[in-house]
């Protein structure tokens, strides 16, 4: 392992090939782009497109790692040959079932996952834990910061985990990990985690990415649960009591049997499945057997009554709507012209003096007659 | 009362004067505006904008309601009109309480409408009604289809109901609902109800104009609960069981214990408000004095806690962005050249040819070249 920084996609010439490409194994550093890349002398062997492809479909973690960090770079030319790998992986690998796990810090995201991880790679799984958390609203509890956690599983051959990348918006982290998720299926990872802290706008992000949506929660219903947003609890496809041993076992049951009753009174979701409540605990590795047979049998139900597909097929869809129209708005509140205009109407708006969709067909005239 | 077809605007000229325009008054005719109106023979007299917002301003129902139809209508030269009367409206009329009602067809949404209205009448308030429901989706359970069980609240000199649009696309119907509150509000109207069906989009849109909102629930825990979309229970500030009478008295009762206990799960609301489960009956006339007692005390919480005036302000940016982003979407969108781009790239997408992300950067790049 070494920390020295590497350039991407630059191979030493003494020792050309896959074996040599210095990415680190199992945790990773967070990606690092260089954006002034050209103005060093160039290496003598920039890996070729087929290069990538043929490395991620062997399982060659390196390089699966420097093509993470080619979508994760914001260099266009880096973007290019990201879009091109993706392209060429993208009908492969389509047998993962990705999960999404979420809840507040302080919850014990990161040793969980690494108990269900352990529980998944021990039933003979490959699995890939990425993150989507834009840096801002990073908080405890990120898989970077609790790496130490993680110990056991980071050092799995079967297990690969990527920190979230470390900048950019929602919508563009959002972009990466999913892009990212491609190129693992294509790497033979079956099992996908994704990662989201419980407070921020991400959870609709992973939602719309993962086949079964996972809430850890705490046993006290109190003053923890401010933490998450409201509207989380209904994307759940179960919840997991966290920490329910030592003398929380009570309180955790008792929990359990709230939030099932209360679950019960929500509507029934799409996939027809009823969302299950269970508790569990990390330590002690209780309960965690049981959260990933919940998944197999959600898995089975999905797939059976067609849900699993559909949904599938309706995330494609919705990350191309996403992308199209965050692109079209970052277009127009981009424009200077529109930025000055927009501050003078909000003044206007909340001083009464017109109405929001006067502005909003005052800034429109103004945008598109500049045209 | 006469059902004779008017056009916008006209006046009989033998009696010209506020008092002989001739517009339904208590429950209206869905609003007849005729897209051929130019090939007619102009009538003598069009209200100016001046009479417009005096008629409003004093009070007169028939000029409101043809204020509402200048919204409603399609045509740009009414819209500029319906523009510039609310603009003058605009900075009047800010001491209503604005109150959205939802709850699926069968929940009794119109006799409970009729049953708290004939409340706030009574009390002394002037009540405006209005519905959030773009006809495609309308079901059973609408204003206009129930207008026999709102006998007595129509003709209530301090009530004006209004049924919904009768066509238009969800952000229209939407937008001419929250232009006609400020042409309610400037006319007196000191409470606004807003109705929708609680089985489509419309909550959230109805949610972006109202104060407080009131989700209407039966009793039985099953089959009824299918149709109200998921999120919808994290919304309300209020949740009414219905019916609660006879012998659903008792199943009421628990069904009101049960929704609290859950409510009592869900993260605390940003309005610090905590939403309490009440039990009615539109029939007998129980339970409707404490609904309202209960939105008045959120009213005094919230604007104690300065979240009334806050949340207000926030709404009139959510509508100018709301209006902004639709507008930018409906342009691209609309373009032909889209529209057919649009097909085939989702075909690729289906059969793993393309990710979403490309697609959507190929589509951005052939829809502004050729621009």
């Amino acid at each position: 392992m070494t920390n020295k920084k590497k350039y991407i996609g630059e191979v030493e010439e003494s020792k050309a090939g896959n074996s040599a490409l210095k990415v680190n194994q199992g945790i990773e550093q967070p990606p690092q782009v260089n954006p002034s890349f050209r103005k060093y002398k160039r290496v003598k062997r920039i890996l070729t497109i087929s290069d990538y492809v043929n490395g991620i479909l062997a399982g060659n973690v390196n390089v699966l790692s420097q093509a993470i960090t080619l979508v994760e770079s914001r260099l266009p030319e880096h973007q290019d040959l990201a879009q091109q790998i993706i392209e060429k992986c993208l009908s492969l690998g389509k047998k993962s079932v990705r999960l999404g796990i979420t809840g507040v810090p302080g919850v014990g995201k990161s040793t969980f996952i690494e108990a269900l991880g352990m529980e998944v790679v021990n039933k003979g799984h490959k699995l890939a834990v990425l993150a989507v958390d834009p840096s801002s609203e990073r908080s405890g509890g990120s898989i970077l910061g609790d790496k130490t956690r993680m110990e056991e599983l980071s050092v799995q051959k079967n297990a690969f985990i990527r920190p979230s990348p470390s900048a950019g918006s929602l919508g563009g982290v959002a972009r990466k990990t999913r892009e990212s998720i491609v190129l693992c299926e294509a790497a033979g990872y079956d099992t996908i985690f994704i990662e989201t802290v419980g407070v921020g706008q991400s959870e609709t992000a992973v939602h719309s990415m993962v086949d079964f949506f996972l809430l850890l929660m705490l046993s006290g219903a109190g003053d923890e649960l401010q933490g998450i947003k409201r509207g989380i609890m209904e994307m759940a496809d179960a919840i997991a009591i966290t920490k329910a041993d030592g003398n929380n076992v009570q309180k955790a049951k008792l929990a359990q049997a709230q939030y099932q009753n209360a679950l019960h009174l929500f509507p029934q979701t799409e996939s027809k499945w009823t969302p299950i409540v269970l508790t569990c605990s990390s330590l002690e590795k209780t309960g965690i057997g049981e959260i990933w047979e919940t998944i197999k049998n959600y898995e089975t139900h999905a797939r059976e009554n067609g849900f699993f597909e559909k949904n599938r097929l309706r995330q494609s869809k919705y990350w191309l709507f996403e992308a199209l129209n965050a692109a079209l708005k970052e277009r127009f509140y981009d424009d200077s012209l529109v930025k000055t205009e927009l501050k003078k109407l909000e003044i206007e708006i909340e001083n009464d003096k017109i109405s929001s969709f006067v502005a909003a067909s005052k800034l429109l005239d103004i945008y598109f007659k500049k045209k």
